[in-house]
């Protein structure tokens, strides 16, 4: 058993506690949360644990090995660093931290110490998910030519983060896993409600060296909840739509080829038959405990390591950018839009 | 009753001349077809109308005071620019023309010949768009923060233009309807799935003057039909589904400040009522051709005229533009994507 | 070419009456309509048959060889006799007509002058009746367990028949065609709104001697419109949605013995694929046309011969009976419910 | 605190043990569960109680005011007798018991002990119900007309209890809570897929003294879930879909006045607008507990009395033999089922 601390037991991180307690790879031995309610509520329930304030008592604790990281994303680094340097090895809530530069610092210095570094793409272990990698792996859409992935809800609103750093990650890494390939071309737009950067809707165009296009709509201000991720391929298209308690993914054997013949096309738009394939219904994070577990017994490689947290938070801060620079071309443009023209964008 | 000539008589243009013949205020006095099959199709189901081969054969005939043009876009601008010239009224299917300078013209003609020269922007006669004007006119929303449209279906795929200009001029005149101002700053990119510049799916990012944001998202190779336009103002949400029989508008009072307590806001993603009015089920088409008489006899004002049809052109030719640009710049990254490193557009 | 005359042109004689002036094998020489405004209308739409008043001058005329009767369901025994009589081929609307014992005559009538008798049970040649029909024929669903039939809507109210007799046919003749049997028991209870007999919602539960049990469940004053067919098979599950536009049919692989333990599948109530098989979207009508004219031809055997509008029938009557007696138990019931105890049926 | 002790902790049991232990006006002090690994698991996760392996272990305890009973069906009765007999207050889960010979005595045995006598009919403290409940009192529906209740689903099939005793207590009581009136006519039919009198299936219509026809659609077999429940009103009519997320309770504004005009109404199937009114998305079960201690300290009288179980259990009776008696005629009929004709029920 690997004797593990969780720092950081909010929504999330009690989550974490469950999987990490039913798991037989782990002993949970100390839980660290700053909220002296939350400890109390924690004791209450009968958490067995040690109970702390910090995040530094558990990386003091010298019989832990592991620690798991489910702390606001400005504290990952910190907190990540110190216990890989304390030899413990980390699994982190996604995104992996704020910037590249400390991502990649986080990667070298796992690497260096030998520690286990990964990143919570919870995603990664959904039945969903794996039966779409499964399908790809194995050629059944065909070959890929778009990917469109909505993720809209209200609230809750982060108070660290805006909506791309706080949802996007799910989707990148889904398409970091399943495409195998890294973006060379990102466009974004975004909308901020308040007027300051914190932006609640996001709209990013990725264009990889495959020629793959990926687009993903991001909002936190959508009163109805969407989560519909869209696999376009030359032989089948696949929909999955994650709010759907039954059938969940679908796979259309659509033909996209141009017709002939427009006026018979009119009345079926669609061509051939869908399947909703059984997919698994465990819960996924039950999965990334277990896979935690096993890459550090050497009975699994990673598939959600440092460097696929890193290349998420690449992506990332790409596009933050690019969102900058939409909004500052807006709003130049608002400061002369004699004429009330429209402007190429770029030129 | 005004003396019309139809000219193209295929899937639109008969609903055209179903709903012409319909209209107390117009007499079909010509119909107009390429095809030697077509015209004899509509000699069997008992058309009145003299059948003629050429739209010029239209066109020249004395007694006509209103053409109707239902032929591909590339023709739009000589058919119409003739009947102007011929002292004729116009309604001219969407797009208008396939270029602004084009479309210029035509509105400078029908000025300078005292005609009327209409855009068939059908949607704004549907009783959807016609309730959503009605309720951002009297505040209902609230103040508008962001629209976002998906038009995305498998085929028809045209063959005279991409589906950039085929199904784009549907959200843009909604858009230029119901907000009343044009956007300044347009981003745009596509997926070519044949590799040729004839896109297949189109995502538009316009920003306007008040600051709103526009997503647009066009295809023609999706297996799922969706026709979902959504508007979310500071007051209400309003979302139209055009694909359902029953509901197609629904406005949710549902409230988008951020709140403070993150855990009670998880288990409940809306917090308000959620309303579908009654909406006019009449025939948009219907609208469409009574419009036009009565601006013709100088009984109404027109919504959809010359240079509402030139506004859409427009922001097709600006969007265009970035969409070869943005395809553009991913050709030059993918000649030296050497490491496979994300670029900022741009930079 | 068979000289065919129609009585009877609204809203669905219109649909015959254009499938078929557009099928090959007839030539509609006869349209007789009661109304003179739609006399008048079918005159102005260039229909080129001669129009008449009453169903007896199209019976009259002595080219006529078959007749299609679209007329309220009082008159259809009446016409179709005289049609036959006449030595016209019949094609009548469903019901058939309002009684057995006239029903039984029209079919001994039809076979004694060696008259084709049909009866209009249209769905019979939708693409998803079709596919059922084969799916059963192939023994895919397995052994047939239950069928489960909802067609609910808003209007329009008939008034020459209740609900029961006007949109009961469809789902029975459709479960006469897939079953190939008839039930030996009829339970039946409805509702009038009005207090009259005109029953705006009917249940019927129909027990056939193999064991299989038919629920159908129609009614006139649902907000909701529903089209809800479900067969239960021993190895699969078909449900058939008619107003889904894009996957009508859905075919569940799901076992459905008893299971073990409970707990497990608490969560997962579906143990299987879905499948949604692409069908036929051709207009059903213009199949019935076809069927008719082929029948005629003596090129197929009828699917929907009098016998078989016979047997729906004959059902209906028995259901009529039955809603009559429960209506009546209920009413005796009121008249001392005395303690306000539950009275078990039948006792 | 009133000293609480909960009988039987499988998968409801459990979220009762959550309940009582969230709210302050109990102390669970006992638990019993017949399985020594559920109580070793209980244990595992903390709980504080004394964990036994009897009911009578709990009743025995004099400490305990209070007993929650979540056993298996057969065991209700005997196990809410001796706790009633041993001074207890009784909340036990639906259905009360099997029989109404039992329930009155359970009933009478309260009332002369000065016990609280409860079932835990849940669905009365869901925010639909209570939203329902409030809309029927103050009259938004107009006169009730109808009531029509699916509620299928795929297994998991009970061992102990039908369909009917399993699912139908839900619906019965949530209808004999809205509506304040007892059937005074049931029929119903069901389905044995293994050929025992363990229904898989069951059709229920019930028709109360005011008019009201309430029919009940009950099945283990459907691969498809479905939890609908229809109130049709002379003002509006009210679709509570329990399975939407988001929008569960629709109230349709439309009007059931049959329409003169029969062509109109054919493309527009409501008539009015529909409003989804904001419900609680509270916890019901704590509502039920929350309501237990209230109406042992006096502080409100019950909506979930002992009366309101007997009367659910009269109708499942009822309806029990109702089922018997359409087996025993449809197996009568198969016996001699020459000429395969139809019988009416009853004659």
């Amino acid at each position: 058993m690997i004797k593990v601390g969780l720092i950081g037991c909010g929504y999330w991180g009690s989550n974490l506690l469950r999987n990490l307690s039913n798991n037989l790879g782990f002993e949970v031995v100390a839980v660290a949360d700053a909220s002296e309610t939350r400890r109390a509520e924690l004791c209450r329930q009968g958490v067995l644990a040690r109970l702390l304030e910090t995040a530094e008592g558990v990386i003091a604790m010298p019989e832990i090995e592991a620690v798991v990281i489910a702390t606001p994303v400005a504290t990952h680094y910190e907190f990540a660093r110190q216990a890989l340097e304390g030899g413990k090895h980390v699994l982190v809530e996604k995104p992996m931290c704020e910037s590249l530069d400390r991502a990649e610092h986080l990667v070298q210095l796992a690497k260096a110490l030998n520690r286990v570094l990964m990143v919570d793409h919870t995603f990664l272990f959904t039945g969903a998910v794996q039966e779409i990698h499964r399908m790809i792996g194995h050629g059944d859409l065909g070959r890929i030519a778009y990917l469109d992935a909505v993720r809209v809800n209200l609230g809750p609103f982060e108070r660290d983060v805006n909506v791309l750093w706080d949802l996007g990650p799910h989707d990148l890494s889904i398409m970091d896993h399943i495409l195998g390939e890294e973006p060379i071309h990102i466009q974004g737009s975004g909308y901020c409600q308040t007027g300051s950067c914190q932006a609640d809707i996001v709209y990013l165009t990725l264009h990889y060296p495959s020629g793959i296009i990926a687009h993903i709509n991001l909002g936190w201000i959508s009163p109805v909840k969407v989560r519909r991720f869209v696999i376009g391929g030359s032989a089948k298209t696949l929909v999955w739509d994650d709010l759907s308690t039954q059938e969940k993914l679908r796979i259309y054997s659509a033909c996209t080829k141009p017709q002939q013949d427009r006026n018979t096309l009119m009345s079926e738009y669609r061509t051939g038959d869908v399947l909703s394939p059984r997919i698994s219904t465990h819960e996924a994070l039950a999965g990334v405990v277990e896979h935690f577990a096993k890459v550090i017994f050497g009975q699994e490689a990673s598939i959600m390591d440092g460097q696929s947290g890193l290349r998420v938070v690449r992506v990332l801060e790409t596009a933050q950018k690019e969102l900058a620079q939409s909004l500052a071309k807006v709003r130049s443009l608002k400061g002369d839009n004699s004429g009330n023209r429209i402007r190429v964008a770029g030129s």
